[in-house]
């Protein structure tokens, strides 16, 4: 478990490098599948004084099994899509500035050329509004049925990541880096996308050809970019 | 009065970390609301070479009551919203890059995400045009008569900030460092609602029931974000 | 003339660090009224590596003096700049982003408010296209005569800067320092202005009353921004 | 072989430290003609951690001749444009933000200004769409195909880059240093064009006659910028 909290920890430390996060605005879990547990930020700790020993230990109902700290308030939104996808096993939340605008404007980050094909299989979606009720009534487990609803019976992992409305990014990996990672890269081409579509409102989507070659290039059996 | 001086010089200091001012472009105060003392940055003097002994301390009329220089040349307005509202602690201006430009826009900052509603319970105002007479005479006090007419009977640490016509943002909280704080959201809020709009320029504005959940949230007797 | 060195020398170097440039794009001045000699960055040569011993010294007519090297290709706009206006102390031209982007728009940078105000008197104008025979023949005179030719006879600190159409900033000051930081406000307000009417294309010019205000409180005889 | 490898390296780190890449976003290569060899970065390691002797040697095959890695999965773009253009000496390819936008606007980058002409003779071409065949097989060859095929008969040093469509800027110079320097140039004036088009979208593109004036003060055997 040490050994997660400290990846935990590290991919939290992220966030700042990456200029994703403001203030504590953000959060990153991973999930051990075997002792089923899952490792998260406390909330509202500032990322340049936690140590790995303050990362929370909770269980897939979120009872806190160690750590002296509340977990993130987002908590129950992590654990949702650990329960539903079981290929996940890193989550990152945040409100970085480009995705979380896209969010705001209530559309889907559109796929428009490689930078994006390389990570996220089509466009990336925007999840309805949460009702009333469902804002209400336990309201952080309700944003993750709400991205489940969207993402539906899709691989997780083609689809790393969605903006919730009004809201912000979510994203996903295969663990607690590759999640942060997915994030960094959605911030990005969330950025090129609104200068892309400034620059030429009439643009048109990625070829879908493209968009194949460059997803499978960098994923699935025939990968070749990078060392085997 | 040492320990406010060294919170005002502190903050002070946050704003160029922060990335919140150019050369002199800033300053904040706080109030020892038991002595009627308010210590604030002095004028036009730069962040990088100022001690905690450059801070002066004035009385609620301006007058300086300790320190070598003179104070902000914005000082009236501190003072004035000080006088109007009693659960102030710490006031801010800057002249932050996207807040200005709403103040320059005349538009209030739209509440379009969560971002936004974890910390402002509604859009942030812009205030009215002074008139030649408010401008000629006593213009800083002015300038804090009419961010307190636009404000009126609400409570300011549940709008902790406001941009000025035609000048820029203003913002406060329940002591400097929260002042400075909420500066940075509305700079980073202003950022995002300007790019939200330039994406989908009929987005809705942000649900009340999803604004009442993230303020209320943060804030009030309910909260349960952060550590106790 | 080693004092002057070393003040062009620092002003060279601050381009950089309040990233006004982009590899050797830019280059700072300042002028020893009594001598009658200007040193100017060398032509090409890199700040970070540059001493002070690498500025060059040059007569009104553009000689070199003094230095083993070329001085900026752009010395003879500076020249016809001190020639003309007699209070000027320090020039400098960059080709900083947002300044110009303006000029490439080929509009004045219009005075939206108080940031603006603080330090020109104005909108800040953008030049006429040179005609073909004065990009031909002397061409970097030629821009200090349309400098001269859009300023006419007002009194270049109140307005220390201007854009020459599809070229880019040139700012002055009373020295090379204040030059400078004039190249600084310009490239700001020029950022702010294009946000500014991105969110409201309809807004208004900063209101003349409160623009005089702004610049009389820190310049001339009733300044009372900054010390004594 | 040492050295090439090394200027290699260098300009391989100079990417991130200019900005162009997240990740491992972008190569860098740089050819010996004599030899008739060409030193690659490899494929997806990290800027950061990577040493001289990660660097791959390649024959104009594509064959590995040096080096444990795989060399960049765009080696077959830079391979095809070292033997169309003999004079190219370095090529780098990154997902520059601004660039890229352009990209996947599907437009050419316009020349506006100076900035631009001081680099560029001409607006930066967009490719056309890579059909299905030739996305289907040898990708990254037909991606050189399509950037030659849009180059033509022009001498490369005079337009040295392009952007591929829905993909991202290749530029290149007589080296890899020089290659490095023209994607910086790039990266800005498409951020420059962004902005101008954003201030005034009736602007015009820029005057011939001032466009040759910048490019032939830097350029060809008249040339006066910098130091003989």
């Amino acid at each position: 478990m040490q050994q997660l909290k400290q990846q935990v920890f590290d991919a939290n430390r992220d966030l700042p490098r990456y200029g994703l996060v403001t203030f504590t605005w953000g959060n990153v879990s991973a999930i051990d599948r075997e002792r089923r547990r899952v490792v998260i930020k406390p909330s509202g700790v500032a990322y340049d004084t936690m140590t790995v020993d303050d990362m929370v230990v909770v269980d897939l109902n979120g009872r806190v099994v160690e750590g002296q700290w509340r977990p993130s308030s987002d908590t129950a939104t992590h654990l949702a899509l650990y329960r539903r996808y079981p290929t996940l096993g890193g989550v990152v939340h945040t409100h970085s500035t480009h995705a979380t605008a896209w969010a705001q404007a209530g559309l889907a980050i559109p796929a428009l050329g490689t930078t994006h094909a390389d990570y996220f299989f089509g466009d990336i979606p925007c999840t309805r509004a949460l009702n009333e009720q469902e804002i209400a009534d336990d309201y952080e487990r309700h944003t993750g049925t709400v991205i489940i609803e969207t993402l539906g019976e899709r691989e997780p992992l083609q689809m790393p990541g969605m903006v919730v409305y009004q809201h912000g990014p979510f994203a996903w990996g295969k663990d607690a880096h590759d999640a942060v990672h997915n994030a960094v890269v959605m911030e990005e081409v969330a950025k090129m996308a609104w200068i892309a579509r400034g620059i030429n409102p009439l643009l048109n989507p990625i070829d879908p050809a493209l968009m194949n070659k460059h997803f499978l290039r960098k994923h699935g059996p025939d990968a070749y970019y990078g060392q085997k």
